[in-house]
């Protein structure tokens, strides 16, 4: 038996009762270190907090050697757990399909994302968002441009954006940083993005919520990691409203 | 201070560590009952296992009438609990606008949504979601057309769909009801919906996932509430293996 268990948006009191037990009874816990992270607890805490060994996994673990995880899944009950709601990457599924393939049992225990969190720290309503995208970090020869492509496609649908931010090793693309790239890609297309909804910690007690032009929001202090941005579309009322009074419009 | 905690998708165990020690501490305990309900546990089992009285509340107290809950927030420590990820309703952002504005101090502790687990059920990505909808019942002399305006705009931009699926008092819609209305509105505009997936139970131990026409997910059997709709666009690959594998496609 193979169960994926979300862990939620912070640190290890955000996972959810039903996926604690769920780890409690579990023969062997990874923890899945590669496509996000639990910002507020380090793994050495989480084996604490569960009372039980819990073993890393990187990318190419699961990707080209998850045969270990998947032989114990076949006999012993094995807990996968990753930041976040499970399987918004793909690499969750693609384990998902193999445990499948080979017959072994699989479930699903959900976790609080950040793709629903930002609707409630922002006021922006989870009906007007189009399409998401990804900032990665821009790299020698290649700036790639898809992520405003996405943006300006849901502003000229009146649509708000969610613009995840990169994660590289222990690198992680602050909301400044991804205000400056997307205000670039739009001036190279001769147009500017009015507004921004920059947030900082969400999930944690201590969450940062500005909103503002990209020259504001470049030079606001939003404090460690992770962060994610928004893109919004027109406001209606109580969006803006809720802006002012909770993000500094 | 006024705590919105999210109880997460089907039953009492969904709620988080930290919602549940907010919960436990807190002076005051609301549920909110009307935009959505924890379809797996009753309020009385919630304060069995909370070990404190946790009162009901409908739209008309939270919207007309929250004078009182707002008084008790401005001495003491309120708990408002809600399915899902607080906040994904309007009614809620206008409850915190209205503490904001007396000055009291607000959080949220997020918990899972439907709108992040569909993608783990399904297999379908998260990053090729458009635009969601509602799919409201019929009513006598009112036939809405929006929800299929959303799915056909996103379907020619290659973008999946959520739809969620009404609930009124204590009339759920089921997936064969939506996609019923669905195939109704497309033939209406001379085109059809090639695939729908139906989800049921998101969240429990026994969800159900399956995918196909229209006509065949008329005549398959989901059991109990909460259904949610998905109109996926074209399917990569990998989203294909996964609905065959799991969604009976």
């Amino acid at each position: 038996m193979l169960t994926f268990v979300g862990l939620g948006l912070f640190d290890r009191t955000d996972i959810s009762e039903k996926g604690l037990r769920c780890i409690r009874d579990a023969d062997h816990v990874f923890l899945e270190c590669y496509t996000s992270l639990l910002i507020g607890s380090s793994r050495e805490e989480l084996e604490e907090y569960y009372g039980k060994p819990v073993q890393p996994l990187y990318r190419e673990d699961v990707e080209q050697h998850p045969d270990e995880l998947l032989r114990l899944a076949e006999k012993e009950s094995v807990a996968f757990l990753c930041a976040g709601d499970p399987m918004v990457s793909t690499t969750h599924a693609d384990l998902r399909l193999r445990a499948g393939a080979r017959g072994i049992r699989t479930a699903i225990i959900h976790g609080a994302s950040i793709s629903s969190a930002v609707c409630g720290l922002s006021g922006l309503q989870n009906y007007r968002f189009g399409k998401s995208c990804s900032l990665p970090f821009p790299q020698k020869n290649w700036f790639p441009t898809t992520p405003f492509e996405v943006v300006a496609k849901n502003l000229a649908q009146n649509l708000h954006t969610i613009v995840y931010l990169d994660i590289q090793n222990e690198r992680y693309m602050t909301v400044p940083e991804a205000v400056a790239l997307l205000d670039q890609m739009a001036a190279r297309n001769g147009t500017t993005i009015p507004l921004y909804v920059g947030i900082a910690r969400a999930g944690s007690d201590t969450p940062i919520v500005r909103a503002g032009t990209g020259s504001t929001l470049a030079s606001a202090e939003f404090g460690p990691p992770l962060h994610i941005l928004i893109v919004p579309a027109g406001l209606h009322d109580m969006e803006r409203e809720y802006l002012e009074m909770f993000a500094g419009l």
